[in-house]
């Protein structure tokens, strides 16, 4: 199973801890193509590479993966647009944390094409992975 | 001409003003379907209707669109998705303003499938705009 996880970069790196997290959850069901999201190292401005590439690259892991997972706590143009080219096309679960005087995009919360799982911890996300990933 | 202006609300409203002079902008062009982005009393929280009705009905504008502006300068799932959604079926420009220490995303700024135009002041827009438009 390949699996393609969608972390915020550019629209900040609040969470960073809890994509490598996610990520060291997902390896139990099979090879994480994005692992560089959870990077600590990695920051805002992203990565030093053409962005060009990175789209080129992103896109061709998205045809090739098995299925989409995405934290969607913290605002990102470009989950949002992942989840937009996967969508009717890959199984897609989505991971959000409720967070005071926030609510998370109506394009997510009202999108019946995605499965939205909400946590509180990382004890949390681990049972939701069992879940979603037991119907495969 | 039918126009889905994209612009974030639950990501963060400190554009809000920006939208309404886009909107107004965009007015001489066509009907802006998306009118209520620029409304200064819709807040962070978003519209105060059911999330399924607000991604149905925007789903909706985006088939009936015959093209797509987004400002893309504040983080956003749901700009980031509508583009995903609209890409190769719509025209699609994206207007961006440059902030110190953020990047936009590469799935934007790598992206060959859109429009990206980079401003300062709402005058570039208005040019940018005159030129995107006169293609029609």
């Amino acid at each position: 199973m390949q699996i393609y996880f969608a972390g915020s970069i550019r629209g900040g790196r609040n969470d960073q801890e809890i994509y490598s997290a996610i990520i060291n959850l997902l390896k139990k069901y099979g090879l994480v193509l994005t692992e560089h999201i959870g990077d600590r190292k990695l920051f805002v401005t992203g990565e030093a590479r053409d962005n060009r590439e990175i789209y080129d690259r992103d896109m061709q892991w998205i045809e090739v993966a098995d299925v989409v997972v995405a934290e969607v706590t913290n605002p990102s143009l470009g989950v949002g647009y992942e989840i937009g080219k996967a969508e009717c096309r890959k199984p897609i679960l989505c991971l959000f944390r409720e967070q005071e005087g926030k609510k998370l995009s109506a394009m997510i919360s009202g999108n019946k094409n995605l499965t939205l799982r909400e946590y509180k911890t990382t004890i949390d996300i681990g049972r939701i992975l069992e879940e979603f990933f037991s119907r495969f």
